[in-house]
């Protein structure tokens, strides 16, 4: 197996990127194509590599985040999103790992790797810590004016991935909404609710957002405006009850020797809420394994995101989407 | 002053607000017309009231909240609530809170009191604590399908609402978005962002959801499905950071001593996310103050909520809002 690493556009690249990758490479024995700025990669590298396992393949450019995605994409053809991203159209390795532009890889992957047979639009997923384990929410952020039928496909698509990335054999879809009864909602959800229940998905009905920390679904299906909404207000609210936690316990002294005592159990909460153990998610519904990492993803996210990624490769996945999309389109 | 209370569709229905109500009289020296089960209103009234200051209205059915709001309003002319909104459509009380169906309140307030001249939409706001302070959201879920000019209303609408509230001068309006580069967002808040750009508000550019809970806008402009997702997910985040607490708190014997030292400072923290201080919020765009109680209120907020109503009033907050709606129909 060989799989590129964009090792450009994060926020602390290349370093993370190429020391992450070279670990998760020798704990899973694949091969690596480190794709940016040939310099600066081999300034990382460490010396006492085995190169006939390691590839560096120079790029002269990569895709800032302020950028137009799509212009982006077609313009900056040295760039290290774009070479990597060719790499995988011609088969030259099996998968792709990027912590660049999250709008570039999707418009990247669309133009360059293509969509499957019958996917309306690819997917973004974020992996969601909740009270009783973890969620996956559909659309994260990349698809925001969308149809009833696209977020079916949304479902379906993550349906697959959750089962092989959780080894679970049928996991909860609930729609995000903002009323249980299927009447509640704007016209997308109203509609999307009709074609999730007769779609064959576990589907438990809309989940307002206040159940959604507490695991209410294991798969959450939504637009991409309020998946992104839910994402970083979840994120906004854990640093706001941690910044009022703090404060309340430099309260007065009693206060103090209070928080000292409960330093240790504290440090393994913030611990359950590290986004760190999935490291990267794939963006479902194009024709090969793309994944996306954090733009903030240090050595350890990169590591973890890479053997995420070698799974999903050795589990077929993508053979298993392209199947559920077709029977969903057959009528099945 | 006369104010109507609808007493009935509330958790604590009706002693809650019955108790509430007379408390806030008390205090600010405004007659109370207690709408509902004249039975039951009468069994929680007090044997020293002023009966000159004190009217029940008996009302022989309530709105339940799995009703379709528009149809219940339509058919129950005997219920507590439309018998309020009567009351306030014909001069008889100066306003009507009521802790009732949101949506129910929404559709009689339109059909029954009507809205303002050029107002498309009636918004339902909401108090939101920040770490910084008082933010508030409109729409807090009423509308969920909107259009730019829609939003455009609600914000001038929560403008003026805000500095009463807050005597505040000139609030920051932000845009609930996905981004913060003005071209972010989907349709909506693309075309929206362009009309309050120009509208003479304090518009400081979109707002991300992580930013919400540190008071990054006071005024958090939203469609109604967005701006409920928001609420709901901040109340489900701060149970779900509470609930994970609790747990670190029992975890071992050396955390508990910290969790029992900790506990007057928490009490502390717990308090400063309390609703009830504000207890309720007005239907911004009605012709006359209609003011919507949390459905679990209990008496302080009840009693809270009529204060607001009081000063909302005495300020003369309806005629400001008109002002603001019909200078901008001018173009001013």
């Amino acid at each position: 197996m060989k799989i590129a690493v964009d090792v450009m556009g994060g926020d602390f690249s290349p370093m993370a990127q190429v020391l992450g990758a070279i670990e998760a490479s020798k704990q899973r024995n694949f091969c690596l194509v480190l794709v940016g700025d040939e310099e600066q990669i081999k300034s990382c590298l460490p010396i006492d590599i085995d190169s006939t396992k390691i590839e560096v393949v120079n790029a002269a450019e990569f895709i800032d985040n302020d950028e137009s995605p799509t212009l982006a994409i077609r313009r900056k053809k040295d760039s290290s999103m774009v070479k990597s991203l060719n790499l995988l159209r011609d088969n030259e390795v099996d998968g792709l790992l990027s912590s660049g532009s999250t709008g570039a890889l999707l418009a990247g992957g669309m133009l360059i790797v293509k969509r499957m047979v019958g996917v309306q639009r690819a997917a973004l997923v974020s992996i969601y810590p909740t009270t009783k384990g973890m969620s996956i929410i559909v659309d994260a952020g990349a698809n925001v004016d969308t149809t009833p039928n696209t977020l079916l496909q949304f479902a379906l698509m993550a349906n697959i991935y959750y089962k092989s990335l959780f080894n679970m054999p049928n996991p909860r879809v609930g729609l995000l909404n903002i009323g249980k009864e299927r009447n509640k909602g704007n016209q997308l959800t109203i509609e999307t609710y009709q074609l999730l229940e007769k779609s064959g998905l576990n589907f438990i009905g809309n989940i307002e957002a206040r159940d959604v920390p507490f695991g209410g679904a294991d798969i959450i299906v939504s637009d991409g405006f309020s998946g992104n909404i839910t994402l970083k207000l979840t994120e906004g609210m854990a640093y706001a009850m941690m910044n009022r936690l703090k404060e309340t316990m430099n309260d007065g002294i009693r206060s103090k020797i209070g928080a000292l005592l409960l330093k240790p159990a504290l440090k393994k909460m913030i611990a359950s809420l590290d986004y760190r153990d999935y490291g990267a998610v794939p963006l479902l519904g194009l024709q090969k394994p793309v994944f996306k990492a954090h733009g903030s993803s240090d050595e350890v996210a990169i590591k973890n995101g890479l053997l995420r990624l070698v799974d999903f490769i050795e589990q077929d996945t993508i053979e298993k989407v392209k199947k559920s999309i077709e029977e969903d389109e057959n009528g099945v």
